[in-house]
């Protein structure tokens, strides 16, 4: 009874206030809730990490009795942006070889590289100057693919990113395991010591049809099921890859996987650039979602989807970058989201097909639902992850403002992004990075460059 | 004889240095000259607003006594970039109507915007705004088409840009003239009063086939080159024209425009997306260029050039960023040329067809062919004006750096952007604008914003 009286007493002599650990406040709050809200003046507070109450700021500021406050008037307040395919570490081998067939490309650069080079030091350092480019632009989220996949964990952990990440298998002796049977083995050590993290999701990322055989792949989904991990991997990439699977196995690539059983859980496709409309209708209410890569798929010429038969189907789609070597050159949701947009109209000489909101769906809260998170992250909502990201409006190409899909999706940049919050945490901070050493980072990458050019003489 | 004595002490004394205006300097200088050098550790030196000495900066260091340095030892440093199609003053209804049909978009939109609203006081703003925008991502000279261009000329004057200004002329009421009689009036008062201007050539800009009858065409010709100066247009943007200008002429847009004798002079063709190869090669050893705007034809749905019958032939082939009000969203070459080289592989898939090296010919010594200025500009070397930029190479997404096109093109962004020097003068130091009131010119478009928004409810 007493107890009360003086609850009572701090109450009322407090205001009224809620704790929390951050408030976050803009001109505008695009939450991508489902009725798709735009708050003039909006505000995010942040409580352990999530977020607890989302709205006009002078409501926010009336409640919330904010630990720390980061208020930019001039700024945009969105989720953070979800890079659904990646191979981070690649980073290491911007730029090495561009403007090539895609066979040539694999085997006279991509695979010699990773040969000489990729090992446990290279892709931590490689993770880590990844992290610090998709941070800086805004990126709060990625799905990894590809080698020492504990080591890009522990890494990203310590960086403050959210991430899902797949352990390759690949049916032939890679950086890290010799055969599938090593790596599926090393895959099921790095899910036992990182499920149930907050921050970090393990999964399991058999390459593709290509280089994976039946077996394996049966293998990998039966692995990702024991644990309820996400399994990730390559599909419809090019028309080569299709063409292939018809005289193989009589059929498309998606239809393929489905005879071996393997969308029984949450899967993540990369590309799906030369899928039909059967392979769509057959992952309809699946746990399945395409990872669209607009710059990957163009710069290698691999193709532009269909996209109207892509969107009559409900399958979600997001973005990816896929790898900055050669399919693309860095990681970047801003630029991802113009292509697929402009790609979409030119490819179906319709510019309805894909607008500005839509696109900024899919790098958000669509982004999530082909991770299976939909109802942790990829919007501003009461009880999700406070993933979240102002964007300035101050630069020239941001002016005038009509419409914010519209800016965010065809004027801003990844440049504008000024502060960064995954999790409750301030990973960036007036565009100044809190949990990386940049110079320290950039130098290690520069170093890691002169010992991979050295090695591809 | 005791004056050359003196002079004899003077040059002995600092150690035979020429005078230079300003030096500027960086790790590798890409000059874009016929042999394609880049020079570690370039540098140039500058004179009355040209480029005296290209070369290793140890050298121009000995040779040169500047007056300014300008040092960037992690910068590439480069000819300023040219965008070869635009409509500058529009930066003022950017974002009004985005992913509608482009009938829509023209009717329902930017007609009765631009009837509404564009003035000479409107001009003015929206090209100050544009200036600002272009510079500060690298962009020297552009290549207008609008009206009021005497308003837009001394705009581009007093913001030390260089342009071929284009004055409309239409065959319908346009916010300037009445009717297409008045426009070519206006554009003879207009080329009289600019022409042998150093930053500004005046040019005669007939807005299309389909907007301007036959007799006006060739009056515009005509006019042109009566003074020497270019004649600017819009061709084969859509396959609608032509589709209609077979029903009207019985021949293609570009071929119907030679019946008229229109290539008889310096001619800019603005999209030429629908062009045939007879087309292209009736254009050959002609004084015609094409400025091909990637974003506009992608995100109007206008379609995709065949580059390969593009690059069949000797037409030089520029860059444009086109207007930003829906056929683009902002004035960033660096964009236009990514989208290019990505285009061009995925509508051939052929990713050899448009190589990194050439997208920034394009953007640079390619551009200045298309506007008959290649003597003039688009490369680094003595005897051109210095119009040349610093562009850094200190962010994540610019390290490692394996080779120099590649990473103009497809990793560096306008916001790497550090200096800019138009004529020997400097518009852009260390990202700050110098010729601008950055501050005072957003205020201004903002205020124009609501006037728009006001106008279109």
């Amino acid at each position: 009874m007493r107890n009360s009286w003086i609850s009572l007493f701090v109450f009322l002599s407090l205001g009224a206030a809620e704790r929390a650990d951050l408030v976050v406040s803009a001109a505008k709050a695009v939450t991508m809730d489902a009725a798709g809200r735009v708050i003039e003046r909006g505000a995010v507070a942040v409580r352990d990490g999530r977020i607890v109450a989302v709205g006009p700021k002078a409501e926010i500021d009336r409640r919330f009795r904010a630990k720390k406050r980061i208020d930019r008037p001039d700024a945009l307040l969105a989720p953070g942006l979800i890079n659904a395919h990646t191979h981070a570490a690649m980073s290491l081998l911007r730029g090495i070889a561009d403007d090539v067939p895609l066979q040539t490309w694999l085997e006279k650069y991509i695979f010699p590289a990773e040969a000489r080079n990729v090992n446990e030091a290279f892709v931590r350092a490689g993770t880590r100057l990844a992290a610090l480019e998709m941070m800086l632009g805004g990126i709060t989220t990625y799905a990894d693919m590809y080698y020492f996949e504990h080591a890009v964990a522990e890494e990203t952990k310590r960086a403050g990113m959210r991430a899902v990440l797949g352990q390759t298998v690949i049916g032939f002796p890679a950086p890290d395991y010799r055969t599938p049977q090593e790596a599926l083995a090393g895959a099921e050590k790095f899910i036992l010591a990182w499920r149930g993290d907050e921050r970090i999701t393990p999964a399991v990322a058999p390459h593709s049809i290509y280089t994976t055989d039946a077996a394996t792949l049966k293998a990998c989904r039966t692995l990702a099921n024991r644990y309820g991990v996400p399994v990730h991997t390559h599909v419809s990439e090019t028309k080569k890859e299709n063409d292939d699977a018809g005289r193989a196995h009589g059929m498309t690539p998606a239809r393929y996987l489905d005879s071996l059983g393997f969308f029984s859980g949450r899967t993540i496709l990369a590309h799906m650039v030369w899928a039909d409309a059967e392979d769509l209708k057959l992952l309809e209410g699946r746990a399945v979602g395409i990872a669209h890569c607009p710059s990957s798929n163009t710069k290698l010429a691999s193709g532009a989807p269909n996209y109207r038969t892509w969107f009559q189907f409900r399958v979600p789609a997001g973005l990816g970058t896929d790898g900055p070597a050669g399919s693309n050159n860095d990681f970047d949701l801003f630029e991802e989201m113009d292509l697929a947009s402009k790609l979409a109209k030119v490819s179906t000489l319709d510019p309805t097909v894909l607008p500005a909101q839509k696109a900024f769906r899919m790098a958000t809260i669509d982004g999530a639902g082909v991770l299976g998170m939909e109802k942790d992250i990829g919007s501003l909502e009461a009880g999700k992850w406070a993933d979240l990201i102002t964007v300035s409006m101050a630069a020239p190409h941001a002016i005038p403002a009509h419409d914010v899909y519209s800016m965010l999706v065809y004027s801003l940049k990844a440049s504008d992004v000024r502060d960064v919050v995954i999790g409750g945490r301030v990973t960036v901070l007036d565009r100044k990075p809190q949990t990386l050493n940049s110079a320290s980072v950039l130098r290690e990458a520069e170093r890691m460059r002169a010992r991979v050019a050295e090695s591809l003489r």
